[in-house]
């Protein structure tokens, strides 16, 4: 009954059932949302889709597109559209947030969706939002814990597979669904399954984020004016559960609803690219800096061998990348950039970097081995060998940003800072920061906008 | 190379290459759709989707919803929304086409979409309208006969996961995409994966359409300015052939595009519901004049036995419909308001009809027995036992509506003319009759609903 189960649990949360640290992983992994969203609008994907899709997503403007920074006018559109190009915008960067159980990008769906719906259905209130954002959080964590690895494993891009889900539900609470309702809204997302993996390194894949918290949103708002589904959408024979995945008895996870809470397992990525270069990235920014400090020049570079999880090269074996977007799937442009800049931010998975002659050269000099008796996915050994035979190695045992080695609350805000500041100067990236971080304590998220 | 295959074989496709045995299917396949989506406009499904997407899809109202009866600025919507609730009203009663080999009903998400587009890019031609028309369901055909029965085996609805990928590629050629934008727009097409078996007998069935028709047209807008997916969207490891089905060797039927045409095998609809019920219904239709010959009553009615192939029991095996949707999806109720009223119109199909006494009473009395080895699906023995011991028996070699029994130009248009009716009136319907059928001849399909 893991649709009831689901569906319940949602429309009795209160916000009193959320523990502090429960609001405190809530509110990071929307403010580390926002700034991706404001700091990913600069991206082509996110220009195209509006380009394309305003002309008939265009009903009344009650809801922010984050990044827009023209007249406050021109920043806003409609709930479905606004959802559609935030969701691409948070996601393009692929800087966004990880469940890493799941690898699950939780805030991009929820968020893009809950946001547009508060927004246009003021005043909602910031406890209120944040206990819709965790509901929806959960669900689409639990979703995929219920059918991990196998889903994934399949090709399925599982934010988005999961993402429509958790949407309808955030968004079905906000609105205030009864249980029966809530279950039709799950059905109408359930059956609405966006993302493959092959889409991974163009537009695409972040436009599975954004159509994700379209669906999502759709589906509550057609379950709430009695649109019917099924009350057995997940775990039925011909339901998202067994259609999505091999996976059997994948029900379990839901008796867990409010007992574990996986929003606290969330994290925040350090790097703007897949997760599983980010231990490499680790090992060769600080490389960079031990190679300064022994003279070396990048010319001296004979190899760069990294040592890896096989996972590294199924999901970022692209060898020759040629967009900034495929770079964001390359161990071998990761690994080239985090040594020759000693950073990985934004800039260096631009499409200019990614062609530029020096970065091709040393990624060709990048070497990859995989051992996953030695190597988890946040594991990685980087050696670089220089042409007088003399070496440096770095291990890292648990890259930064994971669980156990997570961001500061200082680095978010620096990431947050740095992302939104390139789209709306520093001093209102400031003020958005004290905003988003104090969203709990809004008596009406509508108004966030007008703080910054 | 299918994704290459059927862009580039869209995208060459030209009015001079259909012969006019495709040109008359395609007609046939484009009014039947018309028919449908006016007939079924006045379902929940439709009604309610409107009502709840109309606050954003409000871009200028450009395309048709074809069964909006009211000023002319009433039954006009953008495209986005126009496609969306034609897919469903044209689905929503089970009437529409089927492409038997696939069991996809191919007119549905490819008409939805199309029509809206050629109302908005005024003018298309009529024969421009017919060749992306035909490009799009060969396009749908052929991914479903490179995954049948696999896909739909697992769960999936058929119609709408290939359906998208056929509105976009309809869409994107009449939007002149050159081949590697229409390869873009496969791709984005096919990730969003939208229908699940598990949703039949509910109004998801048919948003299912209608969704897919939106996705698909979305696609190609996206491609078209530029929006990125993968140029091996559908042959790809982690691509949509290896996502959604168990097949291998999946992509063969794209070489014979343009040899073999599907659209010269879809059949159309003579009961609106589930087509494995169709020799059952058949055969019951027919009982009901030889048990009124023999002067038998209802209450005289013992059993009614069905020996069937088993799919009918594994797609329509509800014993106890309570809505008209449910009824669609209920062999027994099918058998008997096949015999009671001697025919299965949409009015044996509504939520009084499924519920009234006799109906229930008589459906109690429906035996089932399957057969695969003495029954393929499009066959079907009724044998009615009396309470006086007699029986009358019917076998069913090949249903009504099957491609060696199809419909006739004769009975198509009472279909039409019947449904339409019962929206527009009977000399309205005449008129758009005319116009639908004639519609290879129009300067400008955008002009064809001032028509009638």
């Amino acid at each position: 009954m893991a649709t009831l189960a689901l569906a319940s649990w949602a429309t009795n949360l209160t916000y009193t059932d959320l523990s502090p640290s429960v609001v405190d992983a809530a509110v990071k992994s929307v403010y580390n949302w926002a700034g991706c969203a404001i700091g990913g609008y600069d991206q082509d994907a996110p220009r195209i889709a509006q380009a394309s899709t305003q002309a008939f997503f265009g009903g009344p403007p009650t809801s922010s597109i984050l990044g827009a920074n023209g007249s406050i006018s021109d920043a806003y559109a409609d709930a479905q559209l606004a959802a559609l190009i935030n969701g691409i915008a948070s996601h393009v960067d692929d800087y966004d947030d990880t469940h890493l159980e799941t690898i699950i990008h939780p805030a991009g769906p929820v968020a893009s969706a809950l946001l547009a719906v508060a927004e246009w259905q003021q005043p909602v209130t910031g406890q209120d939002f944040l206990t819709a954002f965790v509901a929806g959080v959960e669900a689409e964590c639990k979703l995929g814990l219920s059918v991990s690895p196998e889903h994934y494993d399949v090709g399925w891009h599982i934010t988005s597979t999961t993402g429509s889900v958790g949407a309808a539900v955030a968004v079905g609470k906000l609105l205030g669904l009864n249980t029966t309702q809530m279950q039709h809204a799950i059905g109408v997302a359930a059956t609405q399954v966006v993302g493959m993996q092959e889409f991974f390194g163009s537009m695409t894949k972040s436009f599975h984020v954004g159509r994700a918290a379209q669906g999502g949103m759709l589906a509550a708002l057609l379950a709430r004016n009695g649109y019917t589904s099924s009350l057995q959408a997940l775990e039925a024979k011909y339901g998202w559960l067994h259609v999505v995945s091999t996976r059997e008895n994948a029900t379990a996870y839901f008796d867990q609803l409010g007992q574990a809470w996986e929003i606290e397992k969330n994290t925040f990525k350090p790097f703007p690219c897949g997760i599983v270069m980010h231990p490499t990235i680790d090992a060769a920014t600080q490389l960079h800096n031990a190679s300064i400090e022994q003279g070396k020049k990048m010319s001296d570079v004979k190899n760069i061998n990294l040592q890896v999880n096989s996972e590294v090269l199924v999901l970022t074996g692209k060898t020759a990348p040629t967009t900034g977007l495929e770079g964001k799937f390359s161990i071998y442009h990761a690994a080239a950039v985090g040594f020759l800049y000693g950073e990985a931010t934004p800039s260096q998975f631009t499409d200019d970097v990614v062609n530029n002659a020096t970065v091709v050269s040393l990624r060709k000099k990048v070497n990859v081995t995989t051992d996953d008796e030695k190597f988890r996915t946040d594991q990685a050994t980087v050696t670089v060998e220089f042409e007088d035979g003399s070496t440096i190695e770095n291990h890292i045992e648990h890259a930064i940003g994971s669980l156990e080695n997570p961001l500061t609350e200082a680095d978010l805000k620096k990431k947050f800072v740095d992302q939104v500041s390139k789209q709306i100067g520093e001093v209102r990236a400031e003020k958005a920061y004290a905003a988003f971080t104090g969203i709990g304590n809004l008596t009406n998220v509508g108004a966030l906008r007008m703080l910054y």
